[in-house]
């Protein structure tokens, strides 16, 4: 099983693909998002694993316009706690360093911890796992990373100290996407994401096209209005909630959505993982 | 006027702050998002400006979470359009740039026109007018910097190219907030924000909740739910819609809302902003 991400060995879209597919996936760096969709498409990876909301920073849209334009199946999620891990080269220590390289958006996670540490001056890299990667291969003593602990461990580097985001509820959430659809069989708890535009924007639109759910018990998991710059009066949902099509009051809802929407699209049905 | 933004000089934050409050108003650079909320709630700035969602990265969950846990109004908004703008300093030339510094998010923005101009490398910089100022300050020739046409005009800095990025519609929302509640007077166009989690999880419960708005033709502007990784049963919902309490409608669906929700909390009410 091949599965694509975005990055370089040791990204915490790496973590998740081993923890969705099992340690022995052969995981396939790519350089965009963009890569992840196409590798599935053309069938150069069997699945691809791409990051869609993170509880500080949001829903990914550029991934939503991917699964949009391409046309590719969700057959997975998985819920991965974000836990920054600071660490140096084996020969160096925590007295030595003198800068810590990571993502910005990394290193603004870990601010309280940078500023009781004022010896470790922070320096932007791509990636977090590009970060100790490099350190690696420099061998560079006076440089440390954030990355995650997995990262640390791929590279051979030191980990220094685990956890030292400032939120400690920092999780992202991943879906894993193929050519083919997932099929329910025995899964106990299912979800099915959707996507579209309503048919019209009448006030009270949404409140019809939720009904479609609520009146037939179907519990909502996510929703979410996307506003379209190119017609300020119009809106994207994307839609979350509890089973599949092989369930009879779902397919009815479904049915019955069409009628209300435009651009509709159901991206996939996949079993339901935990919040953990 | 003074008004905090996160960044430095030239920040799409202060651009946003200019469209905002006008080119004389006094704009003060902090550090974090944090440094914004306590700068306003301390007295040091009038105004705060933050963003709140872009239309490629979405919704910046943590700034909502500030706005929760601190005691600010939300009192404007505006839709900033992200264009993105080579430049270098004057005394270099296009042909002369062997890099380009940016933020990572800003360079993978302009993923296409990287690719095209393969002689400038992309180098991570924490943010975008940081890098313009950057190339100023070192006198940098063989380095270009990705920030916005302002960041230019602010350091002195030559325009190579204007409107790199692969998506024209790379749109930033960002929010005003103060220390006193906006006063409706004659607004022609208001909106409201509010944030609440439901009174209990069974199904339905957001449309009953929808309800309370599609009942008395309120049109709904955006929702959004989030989950919460302290119990995955329990999700946190932001609602924007059109008007404000000054309208009879508006005030007695807010009451009725109080009825079915728990932790409700008004954001604000604000002159409602164009999406151009």
């Amino acid at each position: 099983m091949r599965a694509a991400f975005q990055g370089v060995h040791g990204a915490y879209s790496e973590v998740a693909a081993r923890k969705m597919l099992g340690p022995s996936v052969h995981t396939m760096p790519v350089d965009s998002f963009e890569d992840v969709f196409s590798a599935v498409t053309r069938g150069k990876a069997d699945r691809g694993i791409i990051p869609i909301e993170n509880s500080l920073s949001g829903s990914i849209h550029q991934n939503y316009d991917l699964l949009l334009a391409n046309n590719l199946h969700i057959v997975g999620e998985h819920y991965l706690l974000v836990e920054h891990v600071l660490m140096c080269h084996p020969r160096s220590s925590s007295t030595r360093l003198g800068k810590v390289l990571s993502h910005p958006q990394a290193l603004a996670q870990c601010a309280h911890f940078l500023r009781k540490n004022r010896q470790l001056h922070p320096e932007p890299f791509f990636d977090t796992a590009g970060a100790a990667k490099f350190i690696m291969e420099t061998e560079s003593l006076d440089c440390g990373a954030i990355a995650s602990g997995y990262a640390a461990r791929l590279y051979g580097l030191t980990v220094l100290r685990r956890n030292i985001e400032d939120q400690p509820n920092n999780f992202t959430r991943f879906l894993m996407i193929s050519r083919t659809a997932w099929r329910a069989r025995h899964a106990s708890r299912t979800k099915s994401s959707i996507c579209f535009r309503p048919a019209n924007n009448r006030p009270g639109i949404l409140f019809s096209i939720l009904g479609v759910f609520a009146l037939r018990d179907i519990d909502l998991l996510k929703i979410e209005s996307r506003p379209d710059r190119e017609s300020s009066f119009e809106y994207q949902f994307y839609i979350d909630f509890a089973g599949d099509p092989s369930h009879h009051a779902v397919a009815n809802a479904l049915e019955h959505l069409r009628e209300m929407t435009r651009e509709y699209r159901l991206l996939g049905s996949y079993p339901a993982a935990q919040l953990k």
